[in-house]
Formats: structure tokens, sequence, C-alpha cells
């Protein structure tokens, strides 16, 4: 038998693992020339495989060889997952899954580590702890109408909430509730140099979800569109700062910021102008129909600018804690107009250059575009009719600019930097690219159409939101999947397809399942406009605040603190062991526990995990995270490290002693 | 302006969504064939992205056209996500995040539904809300020592419980508290016809976790290897047929059950019988090197069907209501045997004729082999010495067949077709090939070594655990990423990468970023073997009990009872309503709320939120879910579907009235 390595051979692994691990680089393998030709083994692993030639193109246009980096980052929302996801194109591969509104143990995220608890309880409702959420778009901070890299927003239909990721470190660092409204499908958007972050109220209630019954609907429900003011310095949306103005009980839907020529301007849809109010048991005809009864609805557009003003002269009332402009208000200070928009729109976007409002009204078979230019016309000739609320309804035919006819569900549109745009069409489970025309509205046209699987919602172009999109790569959140992958049971993921841009015509050349989620926005962004930390800027960070933490625990300094019953423990985590190990203490003791991950190393990240306790952490290069217990009951309890740091990463543990 | 379509084409629209949504086939594009030769713009695209030859021919391996299925799906688990990853190879698209022991809000796992609170409560500590894991080794049902694709066990190593996925909806059915132990690493693993699912502790404690000082360890703490006897009929773990060994406080580690020749027999390594107690703040040697002392730690190899008639025998001391053979019983009855490995021991593998067991020693750079037939023959000798708690060490010299030198970190082994195994290298940073050899240990040959990505923990190959590996796929779960994937913030996804094992040279052909969880250990199954339903069998199905809801609501039967303050619900949902749309209740009410999916078109789920209350459903195409509230506040609150199922989704909304 050979003997097993000594100690002293042991403890060279252990610092070589601490020096070197995962730093290794790979020769860069060597490209392959034209003149080179394909490897001959190509054509046979394509053969086998039943690869058409498309499906060749495409397979070398999504590989990602080893260590090569996707050239965009999509940040794609959750869905009723209540989270994020950052996937990379165009290999497809989920980087990582952010958790915003529910909780998720791999990231330590709502398991104990208090600030991330008293985060979270910002968000809670009526007292209730809320603790999931249904995320929907998601908005890139912007300057000059560009994505920069920066933070972005994320908003929480179910509950009324907007969510604050800082794309240093890919976390979640604040949630504000509204305390008007309880579902908020319109947001996020930002205006161009994310000035504000924009909210729109779904379902109208009574503001402040007051009980109202459902016959007073007109009287008294209503929406809001809300305006966080962004505080870029902090990180952080200021309620201090924020407002909102008052809208009919119409159903907001989609949003989006003017820009460039329309600056000031934004744009919301709304959906149940109608003011339908449903009772299919009553009798009454269902939301669905009712809802869809009008041949328009009304495209929100208001200045943002304008209310800012009003905001800042006081007029405003203050309702649940918040500032209010009244409709009447919004009227009597040129805030807010409607334009009229066929049928229940989905998606409102501006042209890349600001000049166009394009409306997807998803059971009208057109988009319809409006002109900046003529609604500024419009309003000057005051070529309006009033609303039943008093708010001025512009005349259609003066403010449309163009219809181009598409197919069956149009919902929303995208741009390349070729001049083109690219809807979505639901019913039609397609694609639809047309032109982007001029003052003629005949040049306005419909150019090509590509099936996609099945019944796509939002699509996603890189960098498409901006004042200059790319043109390269388009996304179709595609909501049904059916047939396309193996079977999972009756859940299925959705697919999500990515599109190419680039060549003579439209080809879908990545299917993925999405199986995490159910996405229905996302904003796709280069990703080296990203600056993302390998590490924290020093050990003893604290994420949430962003600042050093006053619980911050050096090597040597570690120390269980008692007073009475309270015992505070201050603990470091490093390559393979937590410090003290044994932390004993006496029934009915309260805990407070600091550990700091005195690592420096990129991806030297510690889990933590207190059996019996539900306390998960995820405790990165740097971090200080704290959490508290309650030792309520005697006993003998395991803490480990849950990432697997080292080859000694299962010895990394320790005893919590609870003596009776 | 062109009118807006009308009410009838609405009408149609909806019909036409019902009838035909997602249904679409694409014709099957044309294969390529050798002599046709590739596409010329392939060259082009290959060479503007810096393609290898070897990348060429990756991305034509791994690339999925549009609607074809992945060939295998790999069961990862989660970490300390606490959950299971469904993953389909050799695209490495996540197909579904199967929620187990963590509440995850796109399956509405968690959220309110009220048989998976109870099953979650059932995994409750002390009395303590336990809602997170750290699951670790996946196992799929097996019939004959071969993956039968019918369940799939997992374990939550943090507070020592095991859970029930059913392959026919991919969810979870039981969680299951070992009521002995708060720490179990090295499980799950079945025996060949899934008799038994095997699991032992990792960090011991006085068994029920009972408060003993750390000083008296070794005549107090104890570990336990638990046999939860498997009832296929009805899909569950029976606690009433289910007992535990009572083993010494080694940290056992992982587990392999023996198959063919070495039936009835199974095996799990340990890893601190140096009974090293830490306290690195007392000056004592941290765990780390305290438990790394000695050369040699003990494989424990026992025999499970003299367990089982000993346990019938009633052979066993009841322990917090679960019987346990006593490790003098083990001794006396010919349980239990150890087997001396080298030090620090992580995976265990039998080979796929159950003729050897692989041992991976990770601070040894060499795999141990032990023969069955050896290990038989020594116990009949009697070749053993006694530990200190009387159980009988074999001598080393008398089992072991073999060992294969393979370089640094050895941890975990698996197999192909070819006679070949694999040994993933922790420190190394590689993949070891070498030939499972036979009766001359002189055969047991290093073949070849790979690099990988960094710092690999567990291997997981094709039908890898079985008796028939396919030898095609090998997947590494690396745990460190460091530099291969674009930045993401100082928590780094962790790299998956996949292995051609068909080539004459191994080769890493896809790199997967993991940023959903840190998967320990996986299983790949063929995807064929899993007969996956679409929807559930009948409208108004239970999922926890399998079996027809007594909730179950059909159209027009939907109804609103009140009885007292108890309020009880009888929803229906289909594309695009929920019946009724009002619900009114007042203040003070407690409600239970039953919703039934009437769909019965595959894909068609209907998310239910309910703003305010923390409410999140998935329901199913045929699905009934309960849920309970307390209206304790007056209000306006909305509820809605969640999955975007139809163009009128948006309108598939209700209102929830509390009356004060």
């Amino acid at each position: 038998m050979k003997r097993s390595i000594t100690l002293a051979l042991l403890l060279l692994l252990i610092v070589g693992v601490l020096a070197g691990c995962g730093r290794k680089k790979e020769a860069t393998p060597e490209a392959v020339s034209p003149e080179a030709g394909l490897p001959a083994s190509a054509m046979e692993i394509a053969s086998s495989r039943g690869l058409s030639p498309e499906d060749i193109n495409a397979a070398l246009k999504t590989y990602m060889p080893s260590g090569k980096w996707d050239e965009y980052i999509m940040f794609a929302s959750g869905g009723h997952s209540g989270q994020v996801l950052a996937i990379g194109l165009p290999s497809m591969r989920i980087l990582k899954n952010i958790a915003v509104f529910t909780p998720e143990a791999w990231q330590g995220y709502g398991f104990g580590a208090k600030d991330i608890e008293e985060m979270l309880d910002a968000g809670n409702v009526d007292g209730r702890k809320i603790r999931m959420g249904d995320t929907h778009h998601p908005a890139l901070s912007e300057t000059e109408g560009d994505y920069d890299g920066q933070f972005l927003f994320i908003n929480d239909k179910a509950n009324a909430r907007t969510a604050v990721i800082d794309l240093r470190d890919f976390e979640t660092k604040q949630i504000l509730k509204d305390p008007n409204i309880i579902s908020n499908h319109g947001s996020t958007f930002v205006t161009p140099n994310t000035e504000y972050v924009i909210q729109g109220t779904q379902y109208a209630t009574p503001l402040g979800w007051e009980y109202a019954p459902i016959s007073e609907y007109q009287e008294k429900y209503r929406g809001v569109i809300t305006l966080w003011k962004f505080d870029r310095d902090k990180g952080r949306l200021d309620p201090e700062q924020s407002f909102s103005i008052e809208v009919p009980p119409y159903w907001q839907d989609l949003c989006d910021a003017g820009k460039l020529v329309s600056n000031g301007w934004a744009f919301c849809n709304s959906i149940n102008t109608e003011m339908a109010t449903g009772g299919i048991e009553k009798g009454n005809p269902p939301f669905e129909a009712g809802v869809s009864q009008r041949d328009m609805d009304y495209l929100h557009i208001f200045n943002w600018q304008r209310a800012e003003e009003a905001y800042k002269a006081g007029k405003t009332e203050e309702i649940n804690g918040m500032p209010v402009i009244r409709m009447d208000t919004a009227v009597a200070e040129g805030i807010l107009y409607f334009a009229p928009e066929p049928k229940s729109p989905h998606g409102v976007d501006v042209t890349p250059d600001g000049k166009y409002i394009v409306a997807a009204g998803k059971l009208d078979p057109q988009v319809t575009i409006y002109s900046m230019e003529k609604i500024e016309k419009a309003i000057a000739d005051q070529n309006w009719e009033p609303d039943p609320f008093g708010l001025p309804v512009l005349n259609f035919d003066a403010v449309n600019h163009a219809q181009v006819e598409l197919g069956l569900g149009p919902l929303h549109t995208q741009f390349d930097n070729q001049g083109f745009a690219y809807t979505s069409l639901f019913l039609d489970s397609a694609i639809a690219k047309w032109k982007v025309g001029g003052d003629n509205p005949e040049d306005w046209v419909l150019v090509e159409k590509l099936p996609v699987q099945y019944n796509v919602g939002h699509i996603a172009a890189a960098e498409g939101d901006t004042v200059d999109p790319d043109g390269t790569y388009l996304v179709a959140l595609n909501k049904w999947a059916v047939d396309r992958f193996a079977p999972v049971g009756p859940l299925l993921p959705q697919n999500l397809q990515l599109l190419d841009l680039t060549g003579d015509k439209l080809q879908v050349i990545y299917d993925m399942a999405m199986g995490v989620g159910e996405p229905h926005y996302a904003q796709i962004i280069k990703a080296d406009k990203i600056q993302a930390w390998n590490t924290y800027p020093e050990v003893g960070w604290d994420p949430i605040a962003q600042a050093p933490s006053p619980y911050a625990t050096k090597p040597g300094e570690e120390k269980i603190v008692r007073d009475g019953n309270n015992v505070e423990i201050f603990m470091t985590s490093v390559r393979s062991h937590l410090t003290p190990e044994h932390v004993e203490i006496k029934e009915g003791d309260h805990v407070t526990w600091h550990i700091t991950n005195i690592e420096t190393a990129h991806d030297a990240t510690h889990g933590f995990q207190l059996g019996g306790y539900n306390i998960s952490l995820s405790i990165e290069p740097g971090e200080t995270v704290s959490f508290e217990i309650d030792a309520d009951k005697s006993g003998t309890y395991a803490f480990y490290c849950t990432e697997f740091c080292s080859a000694l990463h299962l010895e990394m543990m320790g005893y919590l002693l609870v003596e009776p």
C-alpha cells in the first residue's frame, strides 16, 4: 500500500489552493481561417445529428468557446418567480438569477441576513409579510437615453412595488411600496437621464386600496402614475422627492419615456377605458369581454417635467403620505393628455430618434404611430374633447401619423440601427419586421414576418430601448412552449428564442428553455458597459449600505460577547475554517451573529447554513453579514460553509452548543 | 383611420387561441448529407467569431435545432438553493428548476397552497419553520440497478431531511425529517430496486441533536445510517417501515449501494475517524487540520439485507420514534464492517458489474479499489481488528485490490460502457480517465487527464450510476468559475462543463454557467425513460395526493359559501377568466379558497397571485389548489392570472372586496 500524503503536503495543497485556485489560463485556441477550411469531422457530426445548413450556421453563431465571454447581458424579469435573470447573449446562458422580491437560499437572500430582511420588510403590505412578487419590466439606468450599466429597476405587479438592483454586485438594494395602489404592471421605465422611474397602476382600486363597492367604480376607483425620483449617488429611489399623478380607472398598461425631441414627455397605454367591472358570476360580461368593447382606448401622454414643476410648486395633495397631482391640476397645468389608440393596446414604444410613438393594440392587426410634432401641435391647437373626468382626449386624426398592418395580436415593438422596427405578434406567433418611415406615412411598411414557437409576448433587442440600438440580436419571449423541449410534466418552461438581425432574412438561431420563471420583459445591454466588482472594495463590507460594516471582524479579533441573555458573535470565515468553531450558549439566549468573509480572492465566496434555524447566507469575498436567532431550545447544532470552497470544504464547520 | 377588429373577430381569436394555440408544427428541416458539404457561410461565421476546429465540432455536437429534444435529462442538486434542476443534455438548457425545500413563487410552491405548506411543515425542526435546504445528492429510482425514470430522491444536508419528487409531474411530494440527526450529507442513494433510500449522517451530534458538551464527543455523539423504505405504489417513503443503524461519530460521507454481485451491501465513506472536535479559538487544531491527521479513515461496509432482517426481528431500540440497530447488534449480526481507506475520502462508487468499490481520497493522489470478493473473504476469515467502538476494521491488504495514482484531490468516480472510469480531481482541476482492470491489479491504469475550469467537485456520466452506463457524455460540476463568464459581481456562477466521451480523446464541448444554485451532484438519465404527464389525468386533480380533489369545481358550479365568519370559495380558471370575478367578503372573515384549472390543453397553465396576501399559485391544466387567508383588514385587492395564457391574459382578473 502506498502511503498517503503527509500533513506537510496537505498544508502545501491548501496554500496552493489559496494562491492559485482557478487562476489557470488556457492558451488561446488558434482560430480557423477561411483558407484553412472547416474540420473534416464537422461534416460527419452535422450529418449524424441531422443538422440543416441553417442549423450549422446558427450553431456557429451562438457557440461560446470555453472561457469566451458573451457580448451582451440580457436582464429578464422572472415573472411570478419575483426575481430577475441575467442571461448572456448569444449563448443564452443564465449567468445569475438575481433574487429581488422572493427569498432565495443560494444567494442567502431572505434567510436571516438582517439588512436584507429589513429591506424585504419595507415592502410588506397591510402589516403582512410579503415574500413573493410578479416582476414584469426591468429598466436599465440611462444617461442621455443610453444604458449606462449602473443600475437596474424592476417592479412587482402583484403588490405595486419597485426595486433597485446595483450592477456593481448584481444585488437588490431597495424595495419600495407605492402607498396608493396594489398593482403596478406599467413599470419600470426610466426617463433619459434616470431622473425618474415611471410606474403606472394596472388594476384600479380606491387610493390606498381602501374598500369601496365595485358599483362605485367610476367615482372612487383610480390609478396613479408615480414618478420615483432616483438619487444616483446614493443608488436609491428617494420617496421624499417622489410624487404621483392621479389618473382615471382605465387600467394603465405599459409606458415609455420620450427621448431627444420628445424628452420631457412620457407615454402609457390603457386597456379599460370601458371602465368594465366584470362579474361573470352575476351575468355581467367577464372582464375579458367587458374590457374589450370599445374600439379605442387612450394613450396617456404626460409631461413629467411639467409635473415635476407642479410638484415642486406644491400643487399636490398628500394621500397616504404621497404627494399626488389631482386630475384637475393635471388638466390645468397641461400635464396630461389622452390620444385614442386601437383597442386594448399593450406596448407603447418611442422610436430611437424620439420622433414617433408606436402603440401596439393587441386586438388590432396594426401598429399605430403617433408623431410627437403632431401631438404638440394638437395640444397647442387644443384639438381635443374631454373624457368623463374632464381630461383632454386629442383628436386621433390630428396626432396619428401612420398605421402598419402586421398581423394578429401585435404586442410590443423594438428597434434596430438600420431603420427597422420589430413587433411581436402574440396570436400569429411571429415577429414582424417593418420599416420606420419618415414624414410620408406611405413609407411605413411591413417588410417580413418570421414564425416563432409560440405565442410571443415581449421582445427585446440589443440596446433596443435606447437612442442607439445595436441591430444585432433580438429575443422573443414566447409564452407557450408545448412541444419544443423534452417533457418535464404539466408545468412547462417557456421558450426564449434568439433571432439574428444581421442577415438578409430574420432567423431564429437558438431556443432557450426558461424553466426558472416566466420572464415578461427584458433589456439587453453590451456586457462591457457594466463595471461589476469581483470582490467587495474592502474586507468588512456591508453590501446593502455599500459601506464598511460596523460589525466587520478582522482575523484575530473574533469573539463572543455576553451581556445578560444577549450574546453577540463576531466570526470570520476563510478557507477552510470558521472562527470560532464552538459557539457555546445557553437556552433562552438571544444571539446576534456577525460573519466576515476575510477573503480577498475573486470567487472565494463562503456560504453559511445553520441547521434547524432556517438560516442561509452567502458571504462574498470581503462581505460582513449579520443575523439573529433565539436559542429557545437546548441542543447541539451544526453550522457549516455551503459553498464548495476548497478540498477541505466539508471540514469547514462548527458546533452551536445550546446548554439547557 | 382603419377600423379596429370587431368583437366577433375578437371572439374568433379567442376560440382560435383555445383550439390551436401553440400547436404549429414546423416542417422538418432537410438534413445535410456529407456529400452536400457544409454551407459556405459557416466558414465565414466560424472565422469571424474566432472559432477553432475543436470549437466548431463542439458547437455542432451541442446545438439543438428548434423543436428538437435533448437526448438526456440531468437532475442536478441545487446546493444551498435547496432545489433540484432538470437540465437537458447535450444542450445544457435548464428545463425546470424543481422547488423542493425552498419556496419558489413561479411554481406556486410555498406561497399559500395548502397541501404544499403541510408537506413543507412536515420538515420543520424543533417547531421552527424551515424553508430552505442544502440539496446534495439526487438519486433516481432504479429497477434492477437501472434508472427507471419514475422518482427522484434528494437530501437536505443542513437539516437532515429527504424528499421525494414524482417524475410524472416533476413536483415534490414528500419531505421527511430524520428524528435523530441534524445533518445528512451522505444521501440519497438507492438500493438496486429502490427498496430503500440510504441516508448517512455528516456532522455527528448526540442522537436527536440533544445537548452534550463537545468534551463528551466520543461517548455521546453519534451518526446513523438510515434506510428509508420506499413504497413505490404510493410514491412515498414509509417511516413506519424505516430504520437506522447507529454508527460512530466519524462524519459519514458519500455512499453507494452494491449491485449485481454486491447486491445486499452498501458502502459509505467517513472523514473524521480522528474524532476531532475543533476549537481553533481555544488553540486546538481547526477542524480542517484535526480531521486530516490520520493516514486512514474507514469505509463503512454494511449489509442492508441483514440489517432489514435484524429490524424485522425486532433487534432495534426505538430512539425518538425511529427503530435503531445499535452498534453492538450490528457487530453481533454481521451487519457492519469497516475497511481502512486513504485519508479524507469523498466519493465511493461501485463499478457497473458490482465487483469493485472505488474510493477517492481527496487528500491522497490515488483512487483505492476494493474487491467485493476479497471483502467477503476477509469477513469470512474474521481478518479484522476492532475500532474503539468494537466494530470490526478489516485488514486493508486483505480487501484492497488495486490503487491508481491519478493526481491531486480525487473526489468522485463515474463509469462508461467501454471499461473506463472517470474521476474528478479537485486540486488538479482535471478529469482523469482510467482503465477498470480485472483480477490483475496491474491492469488498473491511468489513461488520460483533461483540464477543466476549475476545481471540479462531482462528475456525472450518462446513466453513470447504473449497471449499464451509456458512455456518451460526462458533466464536470466545477466549483469555481473565476474568469470563464462575463462578470456578474462578487457572487459567481459555477461552470458545469460537458465532456464528450465518444472521441479518441476527452473533450470539453460546452461551458454552462450555473447561476441558479450550486449543484453538488447529478444523475443523467435517458430522456425517453421518463413518462411525464402533459396535463393532470382528470380535471380537479390534487397533485400531492395524486388523486381527484374533493374541492374540484366544474364550470357552472362555482360558488361562494358562507358559514358564520368562514367563507369558502369554489373558483374555476380558464382562458381568459376566473369565476367568480367578485369575491365580496367582510373584515374578519376566514377564507378558504379553492381554484380548479378546468383546461385540458397541454401548457394551459394559469398562475394566480393575490396582492397584499403573499399568495402565489401555479395551477396546471386539471389541477385543483386550495389556500386560506384571514381577511383581517378591509380593502380592495386585485387577484389575477400570472401566466401569460392568452391575448386577453391581462384581463383575467378579479377583485377581492373586504367590506369593513
